[in-house]
């Protein structure tokens, strides 16, 4: 029986647990949070800091792979545990690239990887040098999550909004889509991708929620899948690596930001399709054969979020309603407090038809709240 | 968050866990073997008895609910607990009509509920007035499982193969199909039936697999949907209940035996259908609203048991072949040891059209043995 030693405690690594009982694939999780959702349902839950040298190689010392749920870990550890001999996937070196945005962008161009014009920048007085990038986006190299370490900048007068570290300005995309793609290469080099996903944004732009599958064309779809094989090949990665792309008004699809783990934009692939995205991680990371990703059905994913203005236990409003609804999934995290905005969990939605789906996202939102 | 008490920690408990982790339930859990399949992920795993009277009212101090996965459990302190306030489902009164075939076969003759024909025998001697009963099956009343404790008696000769124990002795049914429904019934007396699952035989009489939808006609399974609807309503039943059935070739359809929690026949409802079992048991237990039972494709189960030849720390030999099918799902239960015919996990296929379904069953069957 393998065991597995996951660097992260969150829903993801929680979900991954799910995924790999079913393969009598033990899981050892390290985080920070002595309540992390995996803190109940890990073979072995170990408290400790994932950007720790010394802890993070205590934590690998028995087990038989090591990966990752979240990328702010210790790549110090992993180099030296890949050099010892263990399996550490993703690899270490595609892990520190993707720690900073600013190598990762690029990666991308020296392997055209189609991506947005951009520019290194040090420091806020260097903004006036980059009039011509406007509207651009400020992004922090690293440490950026979640929406923090991110600045739209429409005019000057938003450049002392900007930040005093390394960063890039990226030129503005005119957006006609945002989608995402997963994809997997195990060791064999064996490269499989799951259809795309649409990212649907409410007026207050939040994403209000993930499609699939996305409305684009054929050929959109194929652009992206093509540009996801060729990413995981030049990187010769291994495991899961989820890629957010924008496609614009021309029909141009071009690469946003990768993860290289299972992502918030792969939760729907648990109902929605053949195999799950957890499923999936697991088979890449252990060599395994790939499984199929095609979709069982339309789906939908909803993000449970804290609702704004309550701060404490959570408590879930609307359960019964929700539960219902046929064909409607919750997923809870185990967080025990709640706050506005914190991901507690999601729901997915599948349906024959998008009108039925789009039915019970709506019956969704309006009735599914945490509250304190 | 509420704790669910589980009475045994096998496979049962183990998918159940799976289910009530979407819905933040806590599961604790009460197994005599300390390597029961629910060891690790359970919240809470507890070694002791489960006839053990003061073992159960023990373990039950601190939840919210009690239920059970194996029916073999100390009814004394459930029925005591229930008094103390606590909610037990199923109830103890039918925890302990179930334990007793005789008992339950009574009860179906008193609720009109259709079942074969039987005598009460309390000893061999007692067969001898019974010769007009042949062919015959004799079953003890309590304590057979699994096989155990059933002796078929084709003619006289077999008397002597029978038991010096309460017994019943059927009379033999002239079986066309045996299928399998799983009803579930909540508090607010809201009732749901899982479509019927057929048990198909290979020549060895051992079970092959399962499959869904049952070759059956609209009226057999509307048939067999009444009396199960009629059997959780009569019992006043809250929780999960799943009906054996017999099929004779003038299509009656008649209860064979019943169990009172999620059940082998219900496995491949955790991909075939929209709403798996084990959700379901968990949904009728907190009374909270029912899934839809619909099935979302053609589904087969095939048990995956030691192959016979072989005991010791089982190894599982075919994993790459049936992982590279599509739709194909292999369940293992962290089983430690292989002996042979003992249930080591369940592989559910899932297609569009039977005959692919059939195709796959051959292949895993073909492909997948556990061996040491």
């Amino acid at each position: 029986m393998k065991k597995v030693g996951v660097l992260g405690g969150g829903q993801l690594g929680r979900m991954m647990i799910q995924s790999a009982m079913n393969l009598n694939i033990q899981v050892k999780t390290l985080d920070p949070d002595p309540n992390a959702p995996c803190k109940a349902t890990a073979h072995e839950f170990v408290v400790g800091s994932l950007n720790d040298y010394d802890t993070v190689m205590e934590f690998a010392k028995d087990i038989d792979v090591l990966t990752i749920e979240i990328e702010n870990v210790n790549t110090d550890a992993l180099f030296d545990l890949e050099k010892q001999g263990l399996t550490v996937y993703p690899k270490p070196d595609h892990i520190k690239m993707i720690q900073d945005k600013r190598v990762q962008k690029q990666f991308y161009i020296d392997n055209d990887i189609p991506t947005s014009p951009f520019v290194l920048i040090d420091s806020i007085d260097e903004l006036n040098n980059h009039k011509n990038m406007l509207p651009a986006v400020m992004k922090v190299g690293k440490g950026g999550y979640d929406g923090r370490g991110v600045q739209v900048m429409k005019t000057e007068e938003d450049f002392s909004k900007g930040f005093e570290a390394p960063s890039l300005l990226e030129k503005m995309v005119d957006i006609d889509k945002e989608i995402a793609i997963i994809a997997a290469r195990n060791e064999n080099g064996e490269i499989s991708t799951f259809p795309a996903v649409e990212v649907v944004y409410h007026e207050s732009n939040l994403v209000d929620y993930l499609l699939s599958p996305a409305t684009i064309s054929d050929e959109v779809e194929q652009k992206a899948k093509e540009i996801a094989t060729s990413l995981v090949t030049k990187m010769n990665f291994i495991g899961l690596l989820a890629i957010e792309f924008f496609v614009d008004k021309e029909g141009n699809v071009i690469v946003n930001e990768i993860a290289p783990r299972t992502h918030n934009s792969g939760h729907q692939t648990i109902e929605g399709n053949l195999t799950s995205q957890f499923d999936q991680h697991i088979r890449a990371i252990l060599n395994l054969p790939l499984g199929d990703t095609s979709r069982r059905s339309a789906s939908a994913m909803v993000n449970v979020l804290g609702e704004k203005g309550y701060t404490g236990v959570a408590k879930y409003e609307g359960l019964n309603e929700v539960l219902q609804l046929s064909g409607v999934y919750i997923h809870l995290y185990e967080k025990h407090m709640t706050k506005p905005e914190r991901k507690m969990g999601h729901i997915t939605i599948v349906a024959p038809t998008k009108e039925e789906l789009f039915e019970k996202v709506d019956a969704v939102k309006k009735n599914f709240k945490v509250i304190a």
